[in-house]
Parts: structure tokens; C-alpha cells; sequence
């Protein structure tokens, strides 16, 4: 059976697609629903998303954020307050026109995203300067009705965390859009160990009614970018279209200004295309819901299992496991190798009677002889090491799989042949992302903060003079 | 401000509804929201639910529970494959009919609650005796198109868990069903300090499509009761519905049997309602966002505001905050009483001098002067007193209205004089529930298991042979 796992999983040079529906499926992070393009989280997929919420979530209440919970319906002339905003959620929305067996007065959309929601209770509740900023945070289920889904990565559901903040000034409302991108950013590095590149999405791709969209973008195993999480200021756009007002300490009346932002379920898409192989997942071990699995070798003997039950003990301050199910050693193995556990402890009457264990990275598969003495020291510092390992050559791939292009040929044939982010300088116009998007399905991914060296002083496209330098790339 | 917050609160002696409804707004648990009886579950009503979920979370998994997430939508072929569970639902079910800007193929409906794509799931992943039991649950929304609403009691969308399992004995499912309702009657009395009456719900009141019912029911401060948590054993009836088989070991084809378990925001109803009083909310220490609260007196005299931050410093192991705003502390007491925060200490210059300060229980108003010391171990004892003595409180309220009806005449005297549950046998017709629900507007509430008296022979109601002793109590 387990055996049989592995067998089924399509080598990722093969086809990249299949090997990634293989390992979703075959891990059992989702299973498919009778709902097209909605998924079910099975166990293993959700006590990711539950590793990954619990630590997000403590890391903004550090910045004062507050938690919320909003309605899930949105009705139709709510969602029509912010023209762009309207414009660019309402073909995608699934609407509730009956409640019971009666038809609605008004159809209710289901909230793809809740900024119109926010802005209705606060122009409730914001009327003085005393009352800003207001720092509030939903953890919920957004639907966006998708024509093609893939789990994780685009489903009509997803699951996802949203903060809406509300300030007094651009400055300070700025200064949080820029402050959640960070926390996303050091979010992803030091605990899912995938590095992001972080910066400003052109015009085009920004979120609907913002003023500027910031972003990471992660680099998958086969060069293609994958948006992780964004936040958007809207400056007081919103604010004027929802008639928010405050009254400041001079007593004028001003509009306050807002923003949003958001990371989702995808994350766990990212996850499997940064670290996973052609044996399974990788976990990283600071979200793997198991982060040690211990198997007993010969485990009928007298003395095996509770010498295994003992080790485990040992070990409590970790995520630790036994797998004492009557499978084969080599069944398990390929089993917790496909589902990506990161330290796997063997232990067998032999290794007993030396007093040690035998100990196997699933990242390297590095084998090392483990003083049973010593084992929690060893296992605190190999999950230390597996993190920052895989967070290294994430990052040694993706800065492998940045290219240069002065010219549109060039831009051109590194598309073509080399997957990965293309630097090229870009004139500032919408119409030159359009030819380039016709011409090759890349997309302007970013205009990266850390990053403003001017290649050349042409847009890449046109040839007109250049504005950015922007990282351009096909995308999830 | 404060001082209005407490002023707007109507007493709870002179009008009960009026009363909670003034509690939930002015201690901003909640706000009304545009979509009609939807509710805005604010930063103050959701961090009790973020506790409640965390302890519930806990005790869950020692048991086994595991986390999935369903897909908030339910094809309407899929709601109607159980017959008694389409009927029950259907009628408060909101449906969505478009996607995008077309009409779907079929409609959806948002899940009420989630028994039918549990049986979806299962029927594709369970074959086998050696895939069973599966011990699933999900935290989520879920929508229920209801014709009048109250916040927390009754809303057209709340939060809830819902847990669903299968076995591969009656016997275990049985055992799971009543372990559930155990978890939520020892969870409301150590947790939220609210005593419950475990029972089994009679025929007319159990959940569709369910063959037992078991509830706790909890007696607010008005002497009606609060359902506040429901286990179901579904028996074969949801398997042979959807047609799930699995093998057993001897190799013959069985149907499984299946059980569900929910506990909805609801219980934060009950919290206000069995423990608030006329000045606010009166949390339980337990799952109070805030535990203590320190009031700086004098605050702007020199060396008061670090004393109070020092004094926070040391209790940091309970959830602590210090009140330095620029408020009169009358306010601020008021407006921390309407809050419920459990402990208030004062600390002022003359406090400092003594090496002390003035502790003061939201529960009873009683003052301790506290060495500063001592502070820590004083704090650790007095929470777990005011849990106690308001679980005490709770439970003789409880047990003071609870009355006995021989004959129907003192039944209908009983229910109209005195608020709370009536015990009294029950011939077990359906009709006789429906005279009296008819007569006197009172509900079967259980069949309570601590308490099978037999306290005459014949039925309350009808006169003839008695079966079972039933509370029986007007409810929300």
C-alpha cells in the first residue's frame, strides 16, 4: 500500500503538473468534493494550515492586531459602493438569491474578499481621531468562482486570513501595508523556509480599488512564481466611497485611510513546490505536523516497542510519533517519506543494546548514529539545521533563476528556455505589459524593493524610456 | 463615556431581552451588520471564542479528534439523500443560483451543517475495517435562513464546530456520542463554570436524521433554558443513505455507523446570561481576554505608572492589562465591570508607600488589600476562587428552579409562576409534547440521565402510563 504510494507519483521532470496533483492527493493534504473546485482538507493538509495560522496569527496580535469575524454575504448594492473594486470581484461572485423557499429582496454575494463589509462597520463606529486606528484581522473561507481550480492553488474556496486596518494618516496607513508585507516575508523564511522576493505590483496586476499593491513572490521547483501574500493601501479611496469620516483634534473632518491584506491556503501550494521531491512532501520542520517519526526495527522483539515508546518520551517537546502499525520497515519509510516528515529515528534490537538510534534527514537523507543519551539534543539541532538547509537552497534556486534582458529578443528567448524571474527595465505603460503577457504569458511579477539597479535605461518592450526595473515571470 | 455605557443598561429585572441585548452592543461583543441577522462578532466577543475554541481544540485532540475542512457549499442532490435530514434543513436553507454571471446547473446550498458531504467523503475513503473508526471535525460557519434572530442565540449565520465520525460497531459510535456530550458538559463546568443537565432528547426534538439525541442544557439567569451543546449517534441511517460499506475482517460487507457533535457561539449567549448582572458581563476567568485589570490612581504622579506596569510585569503569566488612559478611574471601573474582566487592582501613592495594593472582584465587588508580594499567588488563588464560587452561584440557581409536576393543572400553575424546569412524567406520544407545547409554549429539554425518578405513574399530560421523567422548560 504505501508502496504503491510512491510508485504513483509522477517524477516532477516528467510533468510538473501531474507530480504536484500526485503528491497532493497521495500525501492526503485534499481529497475532491461533489462541489467542482472546492476541496476537502484532509487531516494532513489541515494541521498545516492550523500550524501555519497559529503562528501567523501570534505573530500580528504582537503588532495589535485584534481578531474579528465578519458575515460571510455581502449584499449586491454594498458591493457596488467602490467601482474598481465591484468591477473586479463581481464576475467571479457566487450569489445566494434565495433564502428558504423565498426569492431575496437583494441577492447577496459570498464574500470573495470582505473590504466592503469592513468599510460598512466602520463608517459605523469611526467618528472621532480617538477611535483610530482600528487593527482588525478575519481568519475565514473566501469563494471566487474560478473556471479552472487546482488545489490549493486556485479553488472557488480557499481558506485565507484578511486584515483591515483604518488610520488617521497616509503615513501611518502606509506604514502597515509595508509592516504585514515584512511580516509575510519573515513569516516565510523563518518558518516555512521559502525565500520571497518583496516588492510593488505595477497598475495592472494590483488588487482592486488600491493604491498600491505590495507583494512576495516565491520561486517554485520548475522557475514558475507563485504570488504568496499581499497588502494593499488604499489610500482613502474607500473611505470617500463609503462616506467614512473622522473628526481630528483641530476639529476638522477628514477621511481616514485604509488597508488590506492577505495570505492563504496557496501557501501550502508553495510549500510543496519549493521542498517537495519525487519521493513526497518535505516538510519544514517548524509547520510539520510531524516532526520526528520513530519506527521500531524488528519490533516483535521483547524490549523493541518500549524502548521506541521511551525514545519517544524523550522527546515530548517535539511533534513526535510511533508508527507501530504491523507494515514492513521499508512500507513506512516510503509512506512518512511521501507525507514528508522531517526526521524519521530507527531502532532495533541492535542498536538497543549500543545505547543509540539511527537517525535519517528526509531532506538529504543523511544517516547519522544517534546516542539514545543525546537524542533530544541531537533532534532540537538536526530540525534546526533541516530548516536552514532548506531554506538555502530555496534560496540558491531561486537566485539561480534570475536572468537579465536588455532586449526584447532576449527577453524573449530566456522565457522561452530558462523558467525563472526575467530583470528587465519597463516604461511605466499598461500596453507594454499587455504585448508582453500576448507575446510570452509572462507577467509582471514585481518592482522588487531591494533591488533598483537600472539594467538599462530602455524599456524592454518599447524601447521608450525606462521607469523600473521590474521582475517579470509565468505565474501560478 | 464610560459612565453612559453603564447608564444605557437596561435592568434585567425590568426587561430580560432588553437587558442582553444591551449587554452584547454595550460591552461590544457584537454589531449589527447590513446583511439582516447576520452579526459583526467584534474583537471583545471574539477573542472569548478564540479561547473557547483553543481549551475546546485541546480536549478534542486528547481524544483523537482530527481537523478537516469541508466545502462550504452542498449540491441540493446530495442535501436530499437522507430523507428526515432534507426535511429538517431545506426549509431554512439559502441557496446559491449563480456563478459568475451564469446560471448554475444546480443549485447550491450553504451548508447548515455538514453530516451530508461528511457521508460524501466517507463513502470515497472508507472500505475497509481498517479504515475505521475516522474521528473528523471542523471549525466554520454555517448558515441557517431563520425568521427572527437575536445575537448569539439565533443568527442566520454562526460559528460553530461540528465533529463527525464513523465506526465500525453501534456500540462505538454509541460510546462516542455520549464521550462528546461529557467533553461539553465538563468543558461548560470547568471552563465557562456553567452547570449543564446531560439528557436525551425525546423523538420530536432530536436533529434530523439522527436516532438519538443526547444535550446539555444549561438555565439562565430568567429560568429558561439554553441548549448548549448536542451529540448525535446517527446509527446505519446516513451510511445506508449513501450507500458507505466497508469489509470487515471476516470479510463480509457491513454498514458503518456514524455520530455528530456540535457546539455553536451560542454558548457565549449563555455565558452573559448565566453569569452577567445589571452593571455588565461577568466572565468566567477562564476564557477572559483580559483576567486582571490594574487601574493607576493618581496615575500622574511620579513613580505610580511604573509601580502599575512593574505589578503587570509580575503577572505575566495570567492575561493582564494595564488601564493607563486619561480617563477618571469611576470610568474606567465602570466601563471594565461592563467589560467582565474577572479581577481589578488599584494601585496609588499611598498603596506604593504601604507595599500593596487594592484588589477588587468583579463577581461579588468585594476588596482585598493585597501585599505586592504576594500578588502573583494571590491573583493565581482568587481566579480560581471567583471560578468557583461562580460555578456555585450558577448551580444553586439551577437547582432552585427545578420544580415537580404530578398533575397538569400544577404543571401549567408551575410554568406560569415560576421560571424554570418542571420534572414530570411523560407517556412518550408526540402528541402529548405538542398539547403542551401548545398549552404552555414549554419544551421537552431532556430526559436527564443522573435523574430517572419515577415521580408518579401516570403522564402528566394524557393520564396514561408513564415512561420516562422529562424536564420540560420554555427556552431560547
Amino acid at each position: 500500500m504505501a508502496d504503491k504510494l510512491v510508485k504513483d507519483i509522477t517524477s516532477m521532470d516528467e510533468d510538473f503538473a501531474q507530480w504536484y496533483t500526485d503528491i497532493v492527493t497521495r500525501a492526503e493534504l485534499i481529497d475532491y468534493s461533489s462541489v467542482k473546485g472546492c476541496m476537502i482538507i484532509k487531516p494532513a493538509g489541515y494541521a498545516l494550515w492550523e500550524n501555519i495560522q497559529h503562528e501567523l496569527d501570534r505573530r500580528f496580535k504582537e503588532t495589535g492586531v485584534e481578531n474579528v469575524y465578519m458575515p460571510l454575504f455581502i449584499p449586491e448594492s454594498l458591493l457596488q459602493k467602490e467601482k474598481d473594486h465591484v468591477e473586479g470581484f463581481a464576475p467571479e461572485a457566487a450569489w445566494v438569491t434565495m433564502g428558504g423557499s423565498e426569492p431575496l429582496t437583494e441577492k447577496l454575494c459570498v464574500r470573495p474578499t470582505s473590504e466592503t463589509l469592513f468599510c460598512d462597520l466602520y463608517k459605523n463606529i469611526v467618528h472621532s481621531y480617538r477611535d483610530l486606528p482600528k487593527v482588525y484581522n478575519q481568519w475565514c473561507s473566501v469563494v471566487r468562482w474560478e473556471k479552472t481550480t487546482r488545489p490549493f492553488l486556485r479553488s472557488r474556496e480557499f481558506l485565507w486570513q484578511e486584515g483591515h486596518t483604518i488610520h488617521a494618516t497616509y503615513e501611518e496607513a502606509e506604514d502597515r501595508t509595508v509592516q504585514m508585507l515584512n511580516v509575510y516575508a519573515d513569516f516565510c523564511k523563518d518558518v516555512l523556509a521559502i525565500p520571497t522576493i518583496r516588492g510593488r505590483k505595477t497598475d495592472k496586476e494590483k488588487f482592486a480599488g488600491a493604491e498600491a499593491t505590495y507583494t512576495i513572490e516565491a520561486m517554485m521547483h520548475d522557475g514558475k512564481a507563485l504570488q504568496s501574500g499581499t497588502s494593499h493601501n488604499f489610500g482613502d479611496g474607500f473611505a470617500k466611497a463609503f462616506g467614512i469620516e473622522f473628526t481630528d483634534k483641530d476639529n476638522s473632518l477628514h477621511q481616514p485611510f485604509q488597508t488590506s491584506w492577505g495570505l492563504s491556503t496557496r501557501i501550502i501550494g508553495a510549500i510543496i513546490m519549493v521542498h517537495g521531491d519525487n519521493d513526497g512532501l518535505v516538510l519544514p520542520p517548524k509547520i510539520a505536523p510531524t516532526q520526528v517519526v520513530i519506527v521500531p526495527i524488528q519490533q516483535a522483539k521483547e524490549g523493541v516497542l518500549e524502548k521506541a515508546n521511551e525514545l519517544a518520551a524523550s522527546l515530548k517537546s517535539f511533534r513526535v510519533k510511533v508508527d507501530d502499525s504491523d507494515r514492513r520497515p521499508g512500507f513506512k519509510f516510503s509512506e512518512q517519506e511521501m507525507r514528508g516528515f522531517p526526521l524519521r529515528l530507527e531502532i532495533g534490537p541492535k542498536d538497543i543494546e549500543a545505547g543509540q538510534c539511527v537517525a535519517v534527514r528526509r531532506d538529504t537523507r543523511e544517516k547519522y548514529t544517534v546516542s539514545l543519551d543525546e537524542a533530544e539534543s541531537f533532534v532540537s539541532k538536526m530540525l534546526e539545521e533541516i530548516h536552514n538547509d532548506m531554506y538555502k537552497r530555496a534560496k540558491e534556486h531561486l537566485d539561480s533563476c534570475i536572468y537579465n534582458a536588455v532586449t526584447y529578443d532576449e527577453f524573449k528567448e530566456t522565457i522561452e528556455q530558462k523558467p525563472g524571474f526575467i530583470r528587465a527595465m519597463w516604461c511605466g505603460s499598461v500596453e507594454c505589459e499587455d504585448q508582453i503577457k500576448a507575446d510570452t504569458t509572462a507577467t509582471s511579477r514585481c518592482m522588487p524593493f531591494e533591488d533598483q539597479e537600472r539594467i538599462s535605461e530602455t524599456c524592454v518592450c518599447c524601447g521608450k524610456p525606462a521607469k523600473h526595473l521590474v521582475y517579470w515571470g509565468k505565474a501560478y
